[in-house]
C-alpha cells in the first residue's frame, strides 16, 4: 500500500455511486458497552442479519477486535470473511476509507475522524483506533491510501451519484466540530478534489436529534442519478417538518452537476421512536453519564438503507410505515430485491443499516485465492 | 472461510515444496521484549531486510499487533501489505497455517500450536494468541481452513519434498510436550492424512541446542526431489557432529516415496555462535529469569534459508563458512538469486529466516484488487 499526497481528482479518480457495482462492503463487529445494550448482544444479531443479506451478492468483510473475533466467526455465514482489528466503536460509513476508482483501479480516502465533533461535540473520547481503520483497510485489500488526515469527515456525511454530484448538509460539515477554521467554500472545494466531483449540493439540514450533526445518510440518498429519496413528515408539529421542508424547497430549485433537475420522492419517516427506560437499563455509563435517558427521540429514517449489488436493506421500525418505505424503494429499484430488516437494535447506537456499512466498488483484476 | 473437519488427503489436498510458486509469504512484525533484545529494535532491521528481498518477487503480508502497526507500516516497503494482527512472538512458520493445494485452490491446516513443548517444555506461556493466527490467516486470506488444533505441529518441523515424501526429527515430534499420548506410527499416519503424503522420513536429530526440539528445518532442506542440504561439521568433538552424521547414515539408507536414493549435500555449519554479555543485558527477563546466559551456544545453520519465488534468502553470521554456504546453494539453486542476510540478530531470537517465514502457495484464480 502506498500512502498518497495527491489528490484524486487530479490522478483522474472519482466516487462512484453507491448503486454502481461492489466488489464488497466493510463493516465492525459491535461491541462497544455503552453504545449497544447488553454488551451488544441484541446489535450483534441485528449487525448479523444484516451481513447475512449482504454476503449473498458481494463479499462482506467484517473486522473485529481481538477480543471478539471468535464470537464474530462463529455467529456470520462462512462466505464472510472476519479480519482482527482494533475498534472504538462500530460504525464503518464514518471510520472506513471512502473509495474512488479511475474506472479500472480503486484507491482509499483516509479522511480524519475526531468522533463527530472531536472535543467541541463529539460523541466518545479517544478515537484514535476509530481514526487508524481506513489506513489499516487499504492496506488490508492491498490498495493505495490518499492521506488526508487533516480534513475531518465521515462517509455519512456524503453520497456521490457517480456523476458528478456529490450531496452533504450544511448542519453537518459546517459544525464547530469539523473544520472550523475553513469557510463553506473552501470544504467544498475539497469535497470536488477529493471526490471528484464538479458540483456539491448543500442540504440545509438532517434528521432531528441526529447526533452526527445531522449526516446525509439519514435524511436523502440517491437511488439513480438525477432521482433521490427525502425523509419526510407531514406532522406540522414535528420539528422535523421544518427541516425536511427546507431540502426539499433547497432540491427543488437546484441543479445537479450536469444541470439536471433533481427528481425528489418523499419517502415517510416512521412514528417518531423514543428509548425506554430498559433499554436505558442495559447500556453501560460514558464517564458517569447515562449515554442515552428514557424516552429520547430516537433518529429513525428509512433513508439510512444500504444498497448491495442485489438487495436493497432498509431499516425497519414496527411502525405503519414500515411497509409504505419498501414499496416506494421497490419501484426505485426494480433490478434489486428490496429487504426490510428489524434495526432498533441499531438505531439505538445512533445510526442504522447505512452507517454501519461501506461500500468497495468493483475493480479490474478484483479476486481472491480459490475464487475461480 | 469455512472450518473443514475433514482430511486433506481425502480431499485431493497435499503440501507443495517450498521450491514450488508461491503466490506470497506471511511474516510476523517482531515485539516480544524477553525475545528480542533493545525492545525488538535490531531484529526489526533484519526482518525488515528479510521481507524487502522475498517482496521483490512475491507478495509479503505481515501482521503487526495494533500497537506496532505504525511502526511497521512506516519500516517496510509500500508493496508490503501490513494487517492488524495480535500474536505472542514472530515464528510465522511455526503459527501461521501449512497451506495445502489440489493443484486449483489452497487451504489452510490450522494445527494445535503450545510454544514448542506447553507446560512440559514450552518456551513462553501463554500462547493462545499464538494458536489462534492460523485460522485468522485462513480468514484473511478468505481460504477454508482445516481446523487440527487437536494435533501440536510447528511447521517449522516438516519439509515437504511436493511428491510424496515428508521429512521431520524424531526429536521433536516425539517430544514429551507435543502428542505425548500417540505413538511413532499414529503420529507418521497423521502426517500422511493431513500433509498427502505416501513417505515420512524420520531424521534422528537436528541442530545442537535448538530449543525447538531440533526443527527439521534447522538441520536439513530438500532443494528438490530426492535431493537434500544437511548441516554439518567435521569437529568430532563438537555435540554436533555425532547429531549430524545420525542423520546422514539416515538419509543415505533409505528412498523417498517414489523409491528414489536421496542425494545428500553436506552444507557446512558456522563456527559455533555464543551469545554475548551486552546482548543478554538487552532481553527482558521472563517471569523473572532471564531467557538467555551470557557463553550459550545458539543454534545457528545455514540450512534455515526461505525459496522465494526469485530468492534463495540464507543465514550469514560473519563466518569464515557464509561464502561457503552461499556457493553450495547458488549451485543447487541455479535458476534463483541466492543472497546471504546477515541474521546475527534473528538467531538471537531463537530461530532464523525459516523459522519467520511462511510461503503461501499460488493458487488459480488468485489475485487482488489492482493487481492488473
Amino acid at each position: 500500500m502506498k500512502i498518497l499526497h495527491s489528490v484524486p481528482s487530479q490522478d483522474g479518480f472519482y466516487m462512484p455511486a453507491e448503486f454502481s457495482p461492489h466488489f464488497g462492503c466493510i463493516m465492525i463487529f459491535p461491541h462497544r458497552r455503552d453504545s449497544w445494550q447488553n454488551g451488544a448482544y441484541a446489535a450483534r444479531k441485528a449487525f448479523a442479519e444484516v451481513i447475512r443479506v449482504i454476503s449473498k451478492s458481494e463479499k462482506v468483510i467484517v473486522c473485529a477486535r481481538y477480543d471478539d473475533y471468535d464470537a464474530a466467526r462463529f455467529m456470520l455465514p462462512d462466505n464472510v470473511r472476519v479480519v482482527e482489528m482494533e475498534s472504538d466503536d462500530s460504525w464503518a460509513r464514518d471510520v472506513a476509507p471512502t473509495f474512488v476508482t479511475n474506472g479500472k483501479n480503486i484507491r482509499g480516502i483516509d479522511w480524519g475522524f475526531n468522533a463527530w465533533g472531536g472535543l467541541a461535540d463529539g460523541l466518545y473520547f479517544p478515537w484514535d483506533k476509530d481514526n487508524k481503520m481506513a489506513r489499516k483497510l487499504c492496506d488490508l485489500l492491498d490498495v493505495d491510501t490518499y492521506d488526508k488526515r487533516s480534513f475531518i469527515l465521515e462517509g455519512g456525511s456524503i453520497h456521490s451519484d457517480g456523476e458528478g454530484t456529490v450531496m452533504t448538509t450544511e448542519s453537518c460539515l459546517l459544525s464547530g466540530g469539523r473544520n472550523p477554521d475553513m469557510s463553506k467554500a473552501e470544504i467544498e472545494e475539497e469535497l470536488k478534489k477529493y471526490l471528484g466531483a464538479e458540483k456539491v449540493l448543500w442540504l440545509p439540514k438532517g434528521i432531528y436529534n441526529d447526533e452526527t450533526n445531522e449526516h446525509i445518510d439519514n435524511i436523502c440518498a440517491f437511488t439513480s442519478p438525477a432521482e433521490v429519496v427525502l425523509s419526510w413528515t407531514d406532522d406540522k408539529d414535528d420539528p422535523q417538518y421544518e427541516m425536511s421542508e427546507s431540502c426539499l424547497d433547497y432540491l427543488e430549485n437546484t441543479t445537479d452537476a450536469k444541470g439536471r433537475k433533481i427528481k425528489v420522492h418523499k419517502l415517510p419517516l416512521p412514528s417518531p421512536v423514543t428509548v425506554t427506560e430498559e433499554e436505558c437499563a442495559g447500556l453501560d455509563d460514558m464517564n458517569g453519564q447515562p449515554t442515552r435517558i428514557p424516552g429520547e427521540r430516537l433518529a429513525a429514517s428509512y433513508a439510512n438503507f444500504y444498497i448491495s449489488n442485489g438487495h436493497v436493506l432498509v431499516p425497519q421500525f414496527g411502525d405503519k410505515n414500515d411497509s409504505t418505505a419498501l414499496k416506494i424503494l421497490s419501484e426505485l429499484f426494480p433490478e434489486r430485491e428490496v429487504v426490510g430488516i428489524y434495526a432498533r437494535d441499531i438505531l439505538i447506537g445512533g445510526g442504522n443499516i447505512h452507517c454501519i456499512t461501506q461500500q468497495i466498488p468493483m475493480a479490474e483484476g478484483f479476486g481472491y485465492i480459490n475464487k475461480a
